[in-house]
């Protein structure tokens, strides 16, 4: 098993990428494959010489880099020599099991499209993100799409729904995913026509569907997978990142303000830091991006060398498993159904 | 001035509602008129005989009460003698200044469509919210629209922008108040094509547009007034308030775990307490419903007796501004350019 990192992309690459990748090396049988420049990975793994087997890590040199300003579409076809383009070709052709970036999200996603090509039956690829429920430690939510389609059909948003339930299944071991789709009420008339369109197809699915989840009920969702658009979905993480962290910033702000709080805030320093911790995303791994013919992850562009490392543990686990296969073989089924149900 | 109530309306109705409005009277010089079942307005009112000037509150008998379960547009129709449909019918009448009610949304909504009217140039009424921004203490922003619009086209959002910058200013004050578009990205390039062109429409006029802002900038924006389409709008007010409130109550449960840690609890009590409220959305007033030839309010459906007032004593100062003539003068001259450039 061989995993091939863009050694290049994100904002802390090549430091954390390359040190996160070595870590990871303890922790799987799989190698890894740097692609990006010789010299600049060299150097960086200079520092970690007599710490890791040397034989499991191969450089592949890269001339080009994408960088997050990129068009990605046009980066993708131009630049073909840059570290990203060539570590998604190495699952092309067969030479790695799976690619990994921290790089730029849009490049990532036309890379793996117009390089790997879609799966049958899916009509857009979907980027599935995990992100921990909150108070519920250790339990988390995987949702689909998280920004790769900003306008979704119906249908769209059925393949979310498949790609997501399979992979809950083989990568965190979740039997019979639950699955629910975001809206602004529980009843199955809410929403907009393509939500009541989706909800009726997801009913009639073998998906373990378990209706609507509104808004404020998205921290402590009973579901296992999350599904809606991908405008909506960059929303929902987003803002949820972004108002966890403010909470808890407006809570140090506050518990150090005067002496009093202060003796409080130490002893409470601990416990407040833990709790910080069930929050953080990166130890849910990479966000696949599904519908392709090819394993590919993000990585958060902003990943430290410990999300690095628990992306790469966590995608080749996840190698092992047959995801795509599932995926074609239920899109299969799906269409195949549709037409004897004489659906378009 | 004279404030309409629906006092049959609301999870807490009519208590919490009648004390609010009781309560509203010592904070303002406007009159109360409770519209709802006259034989249990009187009953909860004798709770606060002689503690208010009982000639400022009006009583209206209403046969019929609005559930929240019933189907808004045919229970306008259907249900004339309603408090909810009487109490906007005043507003059409000149009975009095504002309507209020903590019901059935949809059908505050539909009651005031149909009972009032549409003002000129606007396509959609926009429900206009408040909410409190993180760890920027006494800020806050108004998210327009919340949920009345679950589709909204580029002229929906300019009208909600052009209301929302109104109202901002005659409620709160805000002079210039900026505007913010939700989207999944800073460049006026990002998201679906309605808000590319919404972008660029923002960008023509003479508002205070400030661009794009995404879902981790939303809890500590720069904007006073966010613009989205209620889909987006209803997402975000709720996962908001539920993400806040689920970190709230797991550092609750972590730091009342253990001996020493309860030390510091008690220690911190206070402090987290007024951040706690700080937070409290319930402080900035009812949700006014834009767009229609009326004043309309609505407030939580599990709105507490100092929401009421709250909502109450704001209602009738933004009375005092004609926030509704500035509206109508705003789209006849964006009408009157539009004709001019030969647009549609």
């Amino acid at each position: 098993m061989k995993i091939a990192v863009d050694a290049m992309g994100g904002d802390n690459a090549p430091q954390a990428v390359i040190e996160g990748c070595v870590a990871a090396l303890g922790d799987m049988s799989a190698d890894v494959i740097l692609v990006g420049k010789e010299d600049v990975i060299r150097e960086e793994l200079e520092k970690y010489k007599g710490m890791y087997e040397e034989d499991r890590i191969e450089i592949v040199h890269a001339e080009e880099v994408i960088e997050n300003e990129d068009s990605p579409v046009k980066a993708v076809r131009t630049k073909k020599n840059s570290s990203l383009v060539m570590a998604v070709d190495m699952v092309k052709d067969g030479t790695a099991n799976a690619v990994m970036s921290a790089g730029n999200t849009g490049a990532l996603m036309a890379a793996a499209l117009l390089r790997l090509g879609r799966i049958k039956g899916i009509e857009r690829p979907a980027i599935v993100s995990a992100f921990p429920k909150l108070g519920k430690k250790g339990e988390f939510v995987l949702l689909a799409d998280t920004g790769a389609n900003a306008e979704c059909t119906a249908k769209n948003l059925l393949g979310f729904a498949y790609m997501g339930s399979i992979y809950r299944h083989h990568a965190y071991g979740t039997e019979n995913p639950a699955i629910g789709l975001i809206n602004i009420g529980a009843e199955e008339t809410k929403g907009t026509p393509m939500l009541k369109e989706t909800y009726q197809m997801l009913k009639e699915t073998d998906l373990n569907f378990i209706g609507n989840v509104e808004g404020r009920d998205i921290p402590r969702t009973d579901a296992d997978v999350l599904v809606c658009d991908g405008f909506t979905g960059n929303i929902v993480l987003k803002l949820t990142e972004g108002t966890a962290w403010n909470v808890f910033k407006a809570i140090k702000e506050k518990i150090t303000e005067g002496l009093q709080a202060k003796v409080g805030a130490l002893l409470l320093k601990k416990k407040l830091y833990s709790l910080k911790e069930e929050f953080d995303y990166s130890t849910y791994g990479g966000a696949p991006i599904l519908g392709v013919k090819g394993m590919v992850f993000k990585m958060h562009g902003s990943s430290s060398s410990v999300a690095v490392r628990n992306a790469v543990v966590k995608a080749a686990a996840v190698c092992e498993r047959d995801v795509i296969g599932e995926i074609e073989q239920k899109m299969a089924q799906f269409t195949a159904k549709e037409e004897e149900n004489g659906a378009e």
